[in-house]
């Protein structure tokens, strides 16, 4: 199960909000399809929306025909304009966008063929570096995990949240590939089930042992002793080691300190924003009532009622034990760890 | 709109699982149907699952035409145990039924007509002293609130959860009567959604200002400074203070220390179940999976997903800043506190 696919010019993408019910592709031709699949949460997932995004201004370049290097580089700006203004939180959007049109900018060749096939690459790379990526994660990562490790995990930090293999799950993956013989709980994230309809998919395909919970379950999970340690993904990890995440990770990693139990963030490099001081320069995207108040489309709560509906929060970097990175496990104090893992 | 009301020798019981779309009440002429509408949470809250619970054994003997005394009681006790053991958590339940038992054994009478009237009568008067009993623990609760609080509450422990008025939601009604201008946020409480669908149906109607969440967003809210004061309800309290609540109770009060919210557990001495020597010996409910997997009868996780669907968990008494009763409040310690308002 790939989570997108590049053919013959066409960017393939599964639609997660379907998921598990039902494994659905959709053809994206141009950057606009992209777009409202990022926006509606079709592709998801930091790493995933980097790569998706990437593939979007290549689509975006070549729908537009540019006649030579200067409309290409104009198109290929207002492109990103448009990709990046999808989603607000996760780094890796406009990481990626950025590194497309640096590699343009860097490349003087007029030769709009040349061009877009360096954009193609680019992209490419960018898939392929990060499913490499992942794997070093996982192998990085899977040393912390004790054997028999019973490990909680938020939201969906997996395949379908990358290009391939997963973060929080590269590590819970590379954990049972080495024999560990973990299990997992999986907290469902509402408002949109992540953990539910994505996480639980994927272990369950993968025959890794898996417990569903509802999120409000995790705090009487940890005070019974059933969690060893909690590993979760990113969105944006500002120089100082403050992780944006999926809403309910901050709760998880306040819960975890109480009760003594190690937690985790994994993420790649990407995924961290070296130009934040803290935490509080990472903007939280505020997302539609009707996320909660409605499921599949049928209310479940009064009309007309009043919703809060971050979609992340922010984990202070003081509670968490380490950062697993494609480069190294980065320890406090995170803003000389992670600021070497760069420079390695 | 009332939770349960008693007419000509039926017990309508407004079914809550049809909440808030449909207001409907359900006619219960024997014991089995009131024992099926607690079991699947048609009437729930431990208050309000106690005074059913008395006016299901009254349909109970009526139904049975006891001949005599010995019949009277032995069909009481057998029926008693049918309605006892359809949730195991909340005291309240058993409580009542042990209320109107000792009330028979206690009268000498062989008129099986007087043992009845005596027997609606004690069922009447549960119903009755629990509308009276919130309605202080909404006057000794709302001297906490302060002008203008914002408060969190989890689940619903309002009028619905009681014969009338409610617990966590008496506090904050009374506190709202005495011009105190307080706005809510009500925690939607996965897997049943009771805050979405009955606390914040209370609360609109009543037009105090109410915002829902997710139970994962509530400590995002209160890192925010969001929050002054929780208050919940309780299904039962052990003699050292410890609270059986809702599942997510635990985790909300481990975040309300965290960020020196106030955290308060409002309940009837009713709740109180000083045989017990801490929370490690209140039974906790484990219910289906398909509450966890299952949205309004949409599926939500992969089939075949494991799951595990405590009903409640236990908050220490260390987390408990004051325990609201309709005798008074109890502050720690609340072994020394609880035995006295039960002693006043």
């Amino acid at each position: 199960m790939e989570t997108m696919r590049w053919e013959d010019g066409v960017l393939l993408l599964l639609d997660q909000t379907r998921l598990p019910g039902k494994v659905e592709y959709i053809q994206c031709r141009d950057h606009v399809t992209v777009a409202e699949a990022i926006r509606s949460l079709r592709v998801r997932g930091a790493p995933a929306i980097g790569a998706a995004a990437a593939y979007g201004l290549v689509l975006g370049v070549l729908a537009a025909r540019p006649r030579n290097r200067q409309e290409l580089l104009a198109r290929a700006r207002e492109v990103a304009e448009v990709l990046a203004s999808t989603r607000p939180t996760a780094v890796n959007l406009t990481w990626a966008l950025n590194r497309l049109l640096h590699k343009l900018e860097a490349t003087p060749s007029q030769d709009t063929r040349e061009l877009t096939e360096l954009l193609i690459n680019e992209a490419h790379a960018i898939y392929q570096e990060d499913r490499e990526g992942n794997k070093r994660i996982g192998r990085y990562g899977q040393e912390l995990v004790p054997p028999g490790a019973r490990i909680l995990t938020h939201c969906n930090a997996g395949a379908l949240a990358t290009a391939g293999y997963g973060t929080a799950l590269g590590v819970i993956r590379a954990a049972q590939e080495a024999g560990k013989r973990v299990s997992v709980y999986a907290s469902e994230t509402r408002p949109l089930l992540q953990g539910a309809r994505l996480t639980a998919w994927e272990l369950l395909q993968e025959n890794i042992p898996v417990t569903l919970i509802t999120d409000n379950m995790a705090a009487y999970l940890m005070a019974r002793g059933m969690v060893d340690l909690v590993v979760v993904g990113a969105d944006r990890i500002a120089s100082n080691g403050d992780v944006a995440n999926k809403i309910g990770t901050y709760g998880l990693a306040v819960l975890a300190r109480e009760h003594g139990v190690p937690f985790y963030v994994a993420a790649p490099l990407s995924t961290i924003d070296l130009s934040l001081d803290s935490g509080k320069d990472i903007p939280i995207e505020e997302r539609r009532p009707e996320e909660v108040t409605h499921l599949a489309g049928i209310p479940v709560a009064p009309r007309g009622i009043k919703v809060w509906n971050p979609a992340f929060d922010i984990t202070p970097a003081r509670l968490i034990t380490a950062i697993i990175t494609d480069q190294g496990v980065a320890r406090p104090p995170y803003r000389e760890s992670l600021a070497g893992l760069f420079k390695a």
